[in-house]
C-alpha cells in the first residue's frame, strides 16, 4: 500500500552540541539499529582507502540516511583525529533522503568519520500528535506517551538546570488539555532540551569508518625546483653543500617553495656510469647518484665531495631562512658497494650461484645498481631499514620526499610505509615518481602519496590536455591524487622543448604552474636548455646525471624573470593555489587552450590563454563564463593581464585573444567585477 | 624513470584446470602477496550486496589486476556455492590491467566470488631470457635459474608423467646451449607443465569475497496473476479452495506462471472494516485478507472459510498440474483478535495504560490492525517466529511470497529472513510490496528481495517511463533489482485506467508484459475494471478486499484474448524472457513509444511500438537498430506483427507505424533477417 515521504527534522537541529567531545565508543550492532545509512561520500573504493585534504578545510559529509517506518530522523556526522575520542556535528536532510554534515580539518593526521543516525522519539511522536483532529479519542493516551518521553529525558540530564526545565515543562503540558496540550509541547525551548537529551542508546552507525588524510598546505600548493646539488663549483669537481647554499638564494629569488635533491649519498665506485651513461667511467667521472652508496656509506650518509652531516643540516636551515624547504630524493636501490650488499645478502636478488644480480630490464642492463628484492623470504626487516632512512632524514629537518620509481615496488609496502611514518609525522610529504600505467599510478596515489607525477610532460595537444587535466583534477581521482607537473625532469626533455624552444618552454612552464597548483622544474629549464643526447631521445646530451654542470644563469634569452613572475603570480592569486578548481572554456582556435580557476568565494577570478603552437601566432574567441559570476551579458568587466600588467576592457560572453609566441605565447587575466 | 607496459599472459592460460575444485583454503596476507586487484565487478556497492542472477547464467567477472615491476602475471576466478570446497576458471587479461574470467551458475543459491593473482615466474623468466642478445653475459647464469624454476615444478607434480615430462625438458635445455636452449625453454607443451605446476604459495586474493545470489528462472521470467480466492462462488459467502480451483484452470489458460493470493488466514472480527473501507462491518461482511488472525488461528492458518490446510495443499498441488505456482502473501501485522496478542503483548506497541495500540498514520486510523513492535526489547524471537510462518508454508509447497509493506519493517531484518530462508530453500523467491521512496526501493532489493515492485504503474508519459525503466533494468540497479510491473493492483487503479479506458487497458498490458520479464495483473483488469471510489481516489468502487465478488468473465470487451495472446508471445519469444536487455529507440511521435529487445545471440529480436495516448490515432517513424544488426540499409527485412499475425517489409533505419487505439494502440515485432 503507498506511503508517503515521512517528515525529517528542520535545520533547528544545528544546535546540538557541535564539537563536543564524545567519548562514547562505536556501538555494538544489535536488531534495534535498524536506521539504513549508505553512500557516504566523499570516499575513495567504498572507503578501501582515506581521502585527502589539506589544514584549514572544512569537510563535507553526505550519506543516504533513511529508515523503516515514518520515524523523524536525526543523524550525527561523527569523527576524531588518530584516537582522540569522537566528536560530532549535526547532519541536515538536504533532499531525497541524502545528509549533509560538516566538520573542519585544523591539524594535520588522519581523521576518522562515520555516521550515526537514529529516529527522534519526540518529533515523530509530535509530528503525530499535531496531525490528530480535535476530539481524537487516542489523544490522552498519545499526550501520556509523550509526556513519558520527557521525564525519561529529565532522567539522562545531568545538568540541573536542564532537568528542571524538563519537569516544568511536562508538567505544564500534564496541566493542560487538548489543543492547549499539543501547543505546549511544540515549545521551542522544550524541541532543544529533548534534542539535547535525546537517548542514543540505540542509534545506528554506519557499516564503515571512513580516512581522510589531513596534509599541510605545501601538499596541495608548491613550485619544486630540481638541483644537483655538486653542480656549480666546476666542471671537474663537485661543489659542495656550504657553496650549494649559494644556489638556494637564486631559487628562492625565482618564488619557488620546494627545493629537490637527487640522492645526495655517496655513490659507487663498481661499473659507475660515465658521461653521456657511457659504460666505463673516465677517471674523475662522478658517477649517478642513484646508484646509491660505497665503502664511505649508503642511505644514511651523505656524499663526502658534498660534506658531512652537520653541512646537509646547515644547507636545510638555510633553505629554511629562505622560506624555502628541501626535498631528498628517496630511491631505493644500492650500487655493488652499497654496505647492505655484504651486511643483508638477503635482501638482493641471485643468481644461481649465490652472486648477487644487477638490475636488468633485457636488453637494458644496469650494472652499477642492484635492486632490492622485496619479495625476498621475510621482507618486514628490509621495510623496516626503509622506513628508518626515511626517520632519519626526518630528523634531519626533511619532510618531503620525491620517492623514485615506486611502481617498481610493492604498493602495500608503500601503503604501510607512509602510513607508519605519517602516524608520527603527520607533516611528511612523499611525492611519488611512477611514469607507468594509470592504474599503478592512481592506486600509489590511493595508497598514501601524497603528490603524484603524472603524464603532463606527454601531453602537448589542446583536446589531450583537457582530457587529462580534468580527470586528474575532479572527482573520483582528485579525492587522492595531487598531480604535480613538470615540463622537464633529468630523464625527460620532450619532443615539444627540443623542437619549439623558447616559446614552448614558456608555454609549458605556464601551463604547469596555472594547471595544477603543484608544478616543477628541474634546474637548465630557465635557460631553454633543449639539446637532446641524439635525435628521437628524451635524455639530455651531457646528462647532469653523469657529470657536473657549471652554468651561466644570466644567459641571453632565459627564463628567469618569466618563472619569478609566474611564481609571484601563483602567490598573489590564491585561485592558483587550490589544485580542484580547474575547469575549461571554449577557444575557437584549435591551438589556443582557455581555462580558469575561481576561489569558492569567487573573490580571485583567474583565466589563461595559451597558444601551444609555438610556431605561429593564433588569435580566436574565448568563452568567459560572465553567467555564471552573474555579470550581465551588456555589462563591462576589466580584464588585467598579468604578464604584461595590462588592462583590457571585455563585455559579453566571449573575449578575443592574440597569442604571437614570439612575443607572449600565453597570458593570465584576472578578471575584476 | 619511464617504464614500458609489461607483458601479460596471452589466452594459453585458458587451458589451466577450467573448474576443478581446488581445496586450498583462503591463504593469510603476508608482505609477499604483493598483487593489487581492484574494482571487481559486477559488484553492488563494492561488495556490501550480492548481485542476481539466475540458474544457467554465466558470470563474466572482471578486475583491475597489476603488480610492482615487469613480471608476468596469472590470475584465477575462485568462486564457491555455499560452503563448497573454492573451485577457480582462468582469467584473461583484456586491456590496461583490466582481467576478464567466467564461471557458469548451474544451481540455485549463494556463490562467493573473488580473484587470485600471481606472478608467473617462468613466464617471467622466459620473456626476459628471449630478449637477451646473443653473448649476453648473464645468459648462462639464466638459463640456469630457469632450469631451477623447472625442476622445482617437477617436485610439486603429483602426478608422475608430469614429474618425468617436466624432468626431461630440464635435462634437454640444460645440454642445450645459447640460442637452441632459449628454443626449447619456450616449448608449448613446457609452458602448459609449468602453467599446470605453478607454485601458489605467495598468490594474493583479493580483499573482498562478492556474492551472487543465484535464483532460478521464474524469478527472471513470470506472468502474475493476483486473485481472491474467496471470490467467485458467491455475493454473499465464501468460496472455498475447492471451488476456487476452478478459477486456476482460466489462469493457467490464459498463460500465466504464478497465482498470488492475498492473505489467506483468518480475518479479525474486532472493528473489522466493512464494503469500502467502512468503519463499521454489517454482519456477513467478510473483513479486509489483511488483518490477519482471529480465536481460529494466525499467520500459519487458513481461514475456516476457504477450507483446511489440506484443502490448500490439493490448491497448490492442482495448480501445480497446470504448471501454475502459489504465491502467498506475507503480511506482517495482526488483527486485535490474533493469538499472538494475548500469546506475545511485548512484539506489540504500548499505550502508557499498557494497553495495545492499533495502527495509526495520523489522521488515518486502523483499528482492525496492530502493527508488530520490530524495536521491542527483545526482537530476536519476533525474527524468528517470522522465519518460522515462512518455514511453515514453504512445507506446505509455497516457494513464492509476495511481502506486504516491507519498508515499514527494518531492512536489517529482511535482509537476515531471506538469506536465512534461501539458505534452506535456495529456490523461494521473495516480491517486495514496497511503494515508498526510491532509495528504500533499492535497498530493499539489496537486502535480498528476489522481485520488487516500481513506480511503473504511475509512469505513464514517454519520457518518463524511457527514464525509469532505463534505471531499473541497467546496471547498476539491475544487478540487484528487478522490477515487476504490474498495470493495477486491489490498491491501484491508477487515473490513465480510469479515463483510457480499455484501450488504455491494452496499452499498459502490452508495455508491463513486454518492457519487463516480470509483470502481474490483479484479476478483474482483463475485464477492464475501472470504477473508482470516488473521483480522485485510486482504489476501486466495492473494492474485493472488503467483500465477495462474482464476475462474468465472459462480459463483451473482455482482453481475455488479448492476455492469452500477449502471455503465448512472452512464452514463443525469448528475449522477452530477458531482464536486462531493454533499449530505447527514437519514435518521432511524443505518443509513440518504442523500445526493443534480443537475445544474446540475436536469435530472437522483438520491437514494440506502443500508442500511450489512449484517445487519438498516433502515427511517425520509428528508428530500427539495423546498423547494430547488419542489415545493410539497402536491404528488405520482414517484421511480423504478432497482435495482428501480419508480415511486414520493412527497408532502411526507419520504419513508419501507424496505432489507432480503437483497433490496436500497440504492436508487437519479431524482425526476422
Amino acid at each position: 500500500m503507498p506511503t508517503t515521504a515521512c517528515g525529517r527534522l528542520p535545520s533547528r537541529s544545528a544546535s546540538i552540541s557541535a564539537s563536543e567531545p564524545a567519548v562514547s565508543p562505536r556501538p555494538i550492532d544489535t536488531p534495534a539499529r535498524t536506521v539504513v545509512i549508505e553512500a557516504i561520500a566523499p570516499a575513495v573504493d567504498a572507503g578501501r582507502y582515506p581521502i585527502k585534504r589539506e589544514v584549514g578545510a572544512e569537510l563535507e559529509v553526505t550519506a543516504d540516511i533513511f529508515k523503516e517506518g515514518h520515524d523523524v530522523l536525526v543523524a550525527f556526522l561523527r569523527y576524531r583525529r588518530g584516537d582522540e575520542p569522537w566528536r560530532e556535528s549535526p547532519m541536515r536532510h538536504v533532499d531525497n533522503d541524502r545528509w549533509a554534515g560538516t566538520f573542519s580539518l585544523p591539524a594535520p593526521g588522519r581523521y576518522v568519520y562515520t555516521v550515526e543516525a537514529l529516529a527522534e522519539p519526540y518529533r515523530t511522536w509530535l509530528a503525530d500528535l499535531q496531525k490528530r483532529e480535535a476530539g481524537d479519542e487516542e489523544l490522552a493516551s498519545a499526550l501520556g506517551a509523550g509526556l513519558a518521553l520527557i521525564r525519561s529525558a529529565a532522567t539522562r540530564a545531568t545538568d540541573a538546570a536542564d532537568r528542571g526545565a524538563l519537569a516544568a515543562h511536562a508538567d505544564r503540558i500534564g496541566r493542560a488539555a487538548g489543543a492547549e496540550a499539543v501547543g505546549l509541547a511544540g515549545d521551542v525551548m522544550l524541541l532543544e532540551l529533548m534534542a539535547r537529551h535525546i537517548d542514543r542508546s540505540e542509534a545506528t552507525w554506519a557499516e564503515r569508518e571512513l580516512e581522510v588524510v589531513v596534509d599541510r598546505e605545501r601538499a596541495r600548493f608548491a613550485a619544486w625546483y630540481e638541483m644537483f646539488p655538486r653542480s656549480g663549483a666546476a666542471a671537474d669537481r663537485s661543489a659542495t653543500f656550504r657553496e650549494a647554499e649559494k644556489a638556494l638564494e637564486r631559487v628562492a629569488a625565482m618564488g619557488f617553495d620546494v627545493v629537490y635533491l637527487p640522492p645526495i649519498h655517496p655513490i659507487g665506485r663498481a661499473h659507475r656510469k660515465g658521461r653521456n651513461n657511457a659504460l666505463v667511467a673516465a677517471p674523475g667521472d662522478p658517477g649517478s647518484p642513484w646508484a646509491i652508496g660505497n665503502a664511505e656509506g649508503g642511505f644514511m650518509a651523505v656524499h663526502p665531495d658534498l660534506g658531512t652531516l652537520d653541512d646537509f643540516d646547515r644547507f636545510v636551515a638555510a633553505a629554511a631562512r629562505l622560506g624555502l624547504e628541501v626535498a631528498l630524493d628517496f630511491a631505493i636501490q644500492c650500487s655493488p658497494d652499497h654496505p647492505w650488499v655484504r651486511e643483508h645478502p638477503e635482501w638482493f636478488f641471485h643468481r644461481p650461484d649465490g652472486t648477487i644480480k644487477y638490475a636488468e630490464n633485457p636488453p637494458k642492463k644496469y650494472q652499477d645498481i642492484y635492486p632490492l628484492n622485496f619479495q625476498c623470504a621475510d621482507p618486514r626487516p628490509l621495510w623496516d631499514a626503509m622506513r628508518r632512512i626515511v626517520e632519519f632524514w626526518i630528523r634531519h629537518g626533511v619532510r618531503t620526499f620525491r620517492v623514485d620509481n615506486p611502481h617498481t615496488k610493492p604498493v602495500k609496502f608503500w601503503e604501510w610505509l607512509i602510513r607508519s611514518v605519517q602516524e608520527a609525522h603527520p607533516d611528511a610529504i612523499f611525492l611519488a615518481e611512477a611514469f607507468t600505467r594509470p592504474k599503478m599510478m592512481r592506486v600509489l596515489a590511493k595508497s598514501g602519496f601524497t603528490q603524484s607525477y603524472t603524464y603532463f610532460t606527454w601531453r602537448n595537444e589542446k583536446q589531450e590536455l583537457i582530457d587529462y587535466l580534468t580527470e586528474i583534477t575532479t572527482p573520483p581521482v582528485a579525492e587522492y591524487f595531487r598531480g604535480n607537473l613538470w615540463p622537464n625532469t633529468p630523464d625527460i626533455l620532450h619532443e615539444t622543448l627540443q623542437r619549439g624552444g623558447r616559446p614552448a618552454f614558456k608555454t609549458r612552464l605556464m601551463l604547469a604552474a596555472t594547471l595544477s597548483s603543484l608544478y616543477g622544474i628541474y634546474s637548465g629549464y630557465e635557460l631553454c636548455e633543449n639539446v637532446p643526447r641524439e635525435p628521437g631521445s628524451e635524455e639530455y646530451l651531457n646528462s647532469e646525471k653523469y657529470e657536473y654542470k657549471v652554468r651561466d644563469w644570466d644567459a641571453p634569452g632565459n627564463l628567469v624573470e618569466y618563472v619569478t613572475r609566474l611564481n609571484r603570480i601563483r602567490r598573489e592569486n590564491r585561485a592558483l593555489q587550490e589544485y580542484r578548481n580547474l575547469r575549461f572554456y571554449l577557444a575557437d582556435d584549435p591551438h589556443i587552450l582557455f581555462f580558469g580557476k575561481m576561489t569558492p568565494e569567487r573573490d580571485n577570478l583567474v583565466f589563461v590563454a595559451a597558444n601551444i603552437d609555438p610556431f605561429a601566432t593564433h588569435a580566436g574567441l574565448v568563452d568567459v563564463p560572465i553567467a555564471e559570476l552573474g555579470i550581465d551579458a551588456q555589462q563591462t568587466y576589466r580584464m588585467h593581464e598579468l604578464v604584461s600588467d595590462r588592462w583590457y576592457d571585455w563585455r559579453g560572453p566571449r573575449g578575443y585573444v592574440e597569442l604571437d609566441p614570439a612575443i607572449e605565447p600565453a597570458q593570465i587575466f584576472v578578471l575584476q567585477r
